[in-house]
């Protein structure tokens, strides 16, 4: 991303140095954790590290010192994350997250194995969810962990557990609109832009600048306009997110082409498509929506409805809208460094489009 | 409990204070969200407060002044607890807690009349699940809130943190240890009382006194002395717990009788029957421990050989041995209060004893 920092190999040291402390605390607990550490390992390799990047410059942004340890404080986010996935895959039954079986799935493997080889043994189903609402509760409470042991001192941390504080509860309650959401049947174009806000925007890309930004000792005018510039690309980045949803490249995305539309996930996409599209089309819609069973050809056209209603063509409007709208507020910012403006747009720009 | 301090009454104010805030905090977010915290609130009402008492005592112990608000931040270790309860009975299947229904049964009906309400709705047992997942999330990320916003200062906060980080850890992985003692389907010693160790004793007793101790600026010498004392309590609380979960009256404990039973717990008491049970009772036993339709007649049936392999005598010896050790250990702690002293002396025959 910058010349000046290899943010993804920081990002993954700091939490590979974490759980191997981990692994030795809990191996005293028992054996059996090793394959919980394991998991959190897997479940943390890879990724675009989009949350550390955004608080590395957020703490930039406010003139911290790269010599501080920010990216161990900005890897507790993507701990935070890998915590939120585990969990929304359990919720979802999704059995596929970043091209390997899901944490459920892989928890699962792991007690068949183990009951075929002893010739005894439970329900490896629920052995799976089990073991994988565990481990996102322990990425959970790593990530709290990793943030105030990260080595800020505790003025620091005092100013950046507010937001800390802020962005668990609102991927929380993000995840719970969309639950009702997917429960509910029905599209709701104002849910949808609530979920968008909660469940991506601030927790993507607002609340990592203000931990970031609160780390190197921002004022309130900072964190308001790093909201100006953040809400937008955290909504264009899960607009996009969404499109690739539905139309992404398996290779690209790791998931099952059309995957969300057998999950039923009630995107602003959908829910603008409903509102749009001809009685003929929404019946066809409803007909197949959601159905975990969907073939090629089905998923074809609710591609296609998405596309005629023009709701393909809305979101993209959108996406272009907020990712200037974000462009012009970074430029408005009062940001102490220009490496921080410059590497804010570039992020902008990727996480928004097409191409990611 | 004591004359100078009602610690339910305390707790409870500090649970409902903070989820009044959380409340405010949430509505900005939707409608929806007070659903969740009505759930909060009603999963954090009742309860013995235990953990809340040992975390008070041992701040008193450590000479802490009670007009601190030791009480505040004790009540997070109610809100942790939730969190593992809520989770547990999503993992275990338990459709009752307290007398009530269990948080994702809860959901599940709330899901269900919503959906025969509107006509249209998705699956009421994914949603229910789905939904518990999340508040035992958002009591996670609430217990570590009330905690550091309790008003302490931020180097006492250092100091109780690192046996917060420590207790939030060792309960989940009691809890992994548990699940793969259940999914073995194998009695093992070894494991029961690993599990008995890190589900329980350092969850239910030892940690919430090194916290409350932390608080109130304890040595080395005192945090020893409190886990010599604190170790054996929670154990033999546990075994006592274990007994209840077998023999106990419904109307004390809040579950069906036998629950354990149905569910296979493989706890200390299953693991001694089934070391010392004779052949024809292990067959007996096998044939009937863990599955979910055992009727009134294989309940007792289970009871009895539990009874005659001499597991119950062995358990009720272990919870004797336990209890004088810890009060032992008390008789030499480095107290610096005689209330202290009393109220620990108490709390560890209270919690042991056959009628709690």
């Amino acid at each position: 991303m910058h010349a000046d920092v290899d943010i993804p190999t920081e990002v993954q040291r700091a939490l590979t140095g974490f759980l191997d402390i981990q692994q030795e605390r809990l191996a005293e607990i028992g054996p059996e954790l090793a394959e919980q550490v394991q998991a959190a390992r897997d479940a943390t390799s890879g990724g675009k590290r989009l949350r550390p990047s955004f608080c590395y410059w957020g703490f930039r942004a406010a003139g911290g010192d790269p010599a501080r340890p920010i990216l161990k404080a900005a890897a507790s986010l993507e701990m935070l994350h890998v915590s939120a996935l585990v969990h929304d895959d359990v919720m979802d039954s999704s059995d596929v997250r970043r091209g390997a079986p899901a944490a459920h799935k892989r928890f699962e493997a792991l007690q068949r194995a183990r009951s075929e080889a002893s010739g005894v043994g439970g329900d490896p189903v629920g052995f799976g969810i089990g073991a994988a609402i565990l481990l996102g509760d322990l990425c959970l409470i790593w990530a709290d962990e990793m943030l105030h042991t990260s080595g800020f001192d505790a003025a620091a941390l005092a100013r950046a557990s507010k937001f800390f504080d802020a962005v668990r509860v609102e991927v929380t309650a993000g995840q719970y609109l969309d639950l009702v959401a997917q429960a509910s049947g029905e599209a709701d174009m104002d849910r949808a832009l609530r979920v968008l806000r909660y469940k991506s925007a601030t927790y993507t890309v607002e609340r990592p600048l203000h931990i970031g930004a609160a780390l190197g000792g921002a004022g309130q005018h900072l964190i308001d306009s790093l909201s100006a510039y953040g809400l937008p690309v955290g909504e264009a980045f899960q607009l996009r997110d969404d499109l690739l949803g539905v139309f992404g490249d398996p290779a690209v995305t790791g998931k099952p082409a059309g995957d969300d539309l057998r999950e039923g996930k009630r995107t602003v996409l959908v829910a603008y498509a409903v509102e749009h599209a001809s009685e003929v089309q929404l019946t066809e819609f409803d007909r197949l929506f959601g159905r975990p069973d969907l073939d090629d050809d089905e998923i074809q056209l609710l591609r296609e409805i998405l596309q005629d209603s023009r709701a393909v063509r809305a979101c993209e409007d959108l996406i272009t809208e907020r990712t200037e709208d974000a462009l012009e507020a970074l430029d408005r910012a009062p940001l102490a460094d220009d490496a921080a403006h410059k590497a804010l747009s570039d992020l902008a720009i990727a996480a928004t489009a097409r191409t990611l």
